[in-house]
């Protein structure tokens, strides 16, 4: 047993998952593109909503994030999404990660039945740091109701707060209700409960309100920019640089974001495969690319040493 | 390759999966069970919604099927849910199904994003054909928005039908939405594509429509009777037969549907373990059960053959 790493902290980027043509998960592009978004200052929230986690089979991810250890990318940079329909596929998935060091994992409801209590996410949710059985687990609720269907209450966090205090460790709140977010951070993180807002809007708000950071798929495109704004949060340069992001953020919210994300990594990068999404999600169309490569010239937009996240031979 | 068992017709259960005390699925338990359906003339929708089965792991899906088809179940009456978010696993468990020769299979658009589009998912279901490959393979769409957040739209319908007339059977239609049943019947059942509404209070309006059965919760508790209502619905007691087992159902539908069926079966065969279910659902409460057991006894409501399905030692 290892003792457990520290709290992450700072930008964390929901980890595209790059494919092939057949539509299999390439463990190289993962690998290098999770070596960018650290050399940007980004950590790695790899399995998220952004990376199709939920399209990809437990063995598949496992085998991914065996391939990211063997790479030597740092776990303690990592917080693997784990959570399933399924108790046992959470279990073991959970376990694979904090058995390989992961700082933390970020942990969806089941979310196939809707209008569930709290008593059964409490369960749900019990069962799986019972059953994973480590004191190394830190989990993060992952708050996403308008695809999970399945909110993450106040109330539940509270009741596991109590009986988990060591390894609940926070939330990211992906709902966009600031509200809530700010509600999170003034109820539990005097409790050390870390909230992360779940996209870069909320981050010099979340920081001044007491937020540790902030996951965001844009931080797959925009990381060093992102991160620049959790560096220099109480300089006097802040609101103009969270301006900047903001503006990169919305030209990629006007799409469907995964694959309009994708589809700057493929032509920046200039490897076609980045494109590639598996169903139900649908490429940019060519006029949807275009649109957005426009956008984005104007916008003086660069991914930094994007060459470098090729990884189709 | 044999060929093509016959289409499944009247009624189905979503069979109920009955758990051990640590919450592990108990193969013995869905076996009787499923027999005392068969018995009463019920078939086989294993792995629905009613059955947990987005509670369950592949693996744990895979060793059920098995067990049933070691058992001497006969595929022919069965139609497995095999529908995931993740295309790997429901190519993985509809080929297991079409090879154990069940005669259909019944599939959950891939439900974790939201506002996808009908080419999403018109690729996620050819994917799944495809990468199943065998001419065996009968598709039954599974449309039940309010739980999956994805609806099967009539457009994608009518373009899968084109694509595949061989391998779409048909579609289990759960909404409710009575309107749209019969539009599916309008529309395709002319093609040979068979509509199974996901009620029995459907269940007389349907066939008189043109639909070939149902697909029912219920069926777990009520088989008899509601098989009862699809043999003799051209008879002159047709009505008042439904009329029985429309107050069934709102017997059960009163309270949580699933652990009510499950009370249901643990009060009636003596095996308290039919009360387990897997988070994030619940079990009954005391009172609820109480009330649940009243109500019943006041609608001189039985389970033939109760005793059969106990399963616990």
């Amino acid at each position: 047993m290892t003792t457990p790493t520290a709290r992450l902290r700072g930008v964390l980027s929901p980890v595209l998952t790059p494919f092939d043509a057949n539509l299999a998960p390439s463990a190289l592009g993962l690998t290098r593109h999770c070596r960018a978004l650290l050399e940007q200052g980004a950590g790695l929230a790899v399995f998220g909503t952004n990376s199709e986690a939920n399209s990809l089979s437990l063995a598949e991810k496992r085998s991914l994030l065996d391939a990211l250890f063997e790479a030597g990318i740092d776990p303690a940079r990592m917080m693997p999404g784990t959570g399933a329909c399924a108790l046992p596929d959470a279990i073991e998935l959970t376990r694979h990660a904090v058995r390989g060091g992961c700082a933390g994992v970020l942990v969806l409801p089941p979310f196939y039945y809707k209008g569930v209590s709290d008593e059964g996410l409490y369960r749900a949710y019990s069962k799986l740091i019972e059953g994973v059985g480590d004191s190394r687990l830190r989990l993060y609720f992952y708050h996403i109701p308008q695809v999970s269907g399945v909110p993450i209450s106040l109330g539940l966090i509270e009741r596991m707060l109590k009986a988990y205090p060591e390894q609940v460790a926070g939330v990211k709140d992906s709902s966009g209700d600031w509200d809530n977010t700010a509600a999170m951070i003034r109820e539990f993180s005097p409790s050390g409960f870390d909230v992360f807002p779940g996209s870069e809007v909320f981050l010099l708000r979340g920081l001044r309100a007491g937020a540790v950071g902030c996951i965001t798929a844009t931080a797959n495109v925009n990381a060093a920019e992102i991160v620049r704004v959790y560096r220099q949060w109480q300089t006097g340069e802040a609101d103009a640089l969270q301006a900047r992001i903001d503006r990169i953020r919305a030209i990629f919210q006007s799409l469907p974001m995964i694959s309009a994300m994708k589809s700057a990594l493929a032509w920046k990068s200039g490897d076609a495969n980045w494109n590639v999404v598996r169903p139900p999600l649908v490429e940019l169309s060519a006029e949807q690319a275009a649109v957005l490569h426009a956008k984005l010239d104007e916008a003086d937009f660069t991914i930094p040493d994007a060459r470098s996240v090729a990884y189709s031979a």
